[in-house]
């Protein structure tokens, strides 16, 4: 497969073309930011982190039935994979109450909630990425309600299997974001990452972070806990 | 009926309790209030024009089969309503962009929605009264699953008889904002108001505004449009 020209760059990956129409490369970056990239900075080998935790945790979900856009691992930073239109839309499962979600409805972190919490935002950063609703996301035309059937369903397959493995691995998923795309041919495919850039793990035992709230919040150590969860799950693997 | 102590004040009307423990007494205020109460004004008559407007829709609105909270109308300023305790929920109805969904999906004024937009908002002055979900609307204990598929089934049958209604007097009900209440034994209610401090009611023709929104942005001629809401409604009543 040859890496051809630079598609598009995200604040932590760039897309680049491939020699096959149908096909993408996804190089993971060092940059970090948060707060609708107010904040900027760089983790020391994050780009290779979140892609070898990515591919692990794209196998797993295929494994379950979740279709994906992802192929293989191509080397340290990069993935091969399917070619997607993206949804504009970020899906986000909150098991426990944390982040925006606990401001918003005043809660404390860490407060149960009595149901597991889905949520849309339109991805649009002149915005701010705002929280909308399954009729926002119709009424502006970003997908179909039949499109956020499949959505919802695969996002509670994706929650199912994710909260069960990491448990395993004595981590509590508190929450995550994740994106859809479509193919050519109109299939919806869990694309984008999952990683400690876009969950909320927490020690099971000792509530630690080890996640991006450390570089949001300068907690330090945080490539330490991308490198902890990244060996968390070799282990089970 | 006796008209007992106050019980609750909020910004636009007052509560009494009466002699009868399942009834209380809707006071209607001139007072008006804007951007979660940091703007405050009066509009002359207010309370007496809202009171007969929220008293001919929801007699209206019984007729089609809704449940309401509304008993009869006592004179200029009360309501005789049946006692229920309000879900601290705002849905809310828009039926073309307006207003705060206009601002945060970044939408023209009197854009042309892909579907009806139905929205939760937390009632909770020190939250702002947050738009939030579904999901949060249970995760946080105010409603349940079941509870909220009733009231968006009434809700639908609210707009399509409202909206019906206001295009014969030549009036585009562009969104709106409703209550519900649960009386001793569980049944759902609509309570509080339908009037245009709580509707968007724009003239078909001319595209004049006739609510609230004279107030919230200084535009004049305030109670007149809620007087001429008034006039159209008796018309058709």
């Amino acid at each position: 497969m040859e890496k051809l020209e630079m598609m598009y760059e995200g604040k932590a990956k760039q897309i680049f073309r491939t020699n096959d129409d149908d096909k993408v490369i996804v190089h993971y970056k060092d940059d970090a930011t948060a707060f609708n990239g107010e904040k900027k900075g760089q983790i020391d080998s994050k780009g290779e982190l979140n892609n070898a935790i990515t591919s692990m945790l794209f196998e797993l979900l295929a494994k379950k039935g979740v279709k994906t856009h992802f192929i293989e691992k191509l080397n340290e930073r990069d993935q091969l994979c399917k070619k997607v239109t993206i949804i504009p839309l970020e899906v986000i499962v909150r098991n426990v109450a944390a982040g925006s979600m606990a401001k918003r409805l005043g809660l404390e972190e860490g407060t149960e909630l009595k149901t597991t919490v889905f949520e849309l935002s339109y991805k649009n950063d002149d915005l701010g990425d705002p929280l909308i609703n399954d009729y926002h996301a119709v009424a502006i035309g970003a997908t179909t309600f039949e499109e956020l059937k499949v959505i919802y369903d695969m996002t509670a397959v994706i929650n199912d299997t994710l909260k069960e493995f990491f448990l395993k691995q004595n981590i509590n998923l508190i929450d995550f974001k994740i994106e859809f795309g479509k193919t050519a041919d109109g299939e919806i495919l869990l694309a984008d990452e999952i990683s400690p850039d876009t969950c909320r793990f927490w020690d099971a035992t000792t509530g630690e972070k080890l996640d991006k709230d450390r570089f949001r919040r300068d907690m330090g150590n945080v490539k330490e806990a991308y490198v902890e969860i990244l060996k968390r799950i070799s282990e089970e693997i």
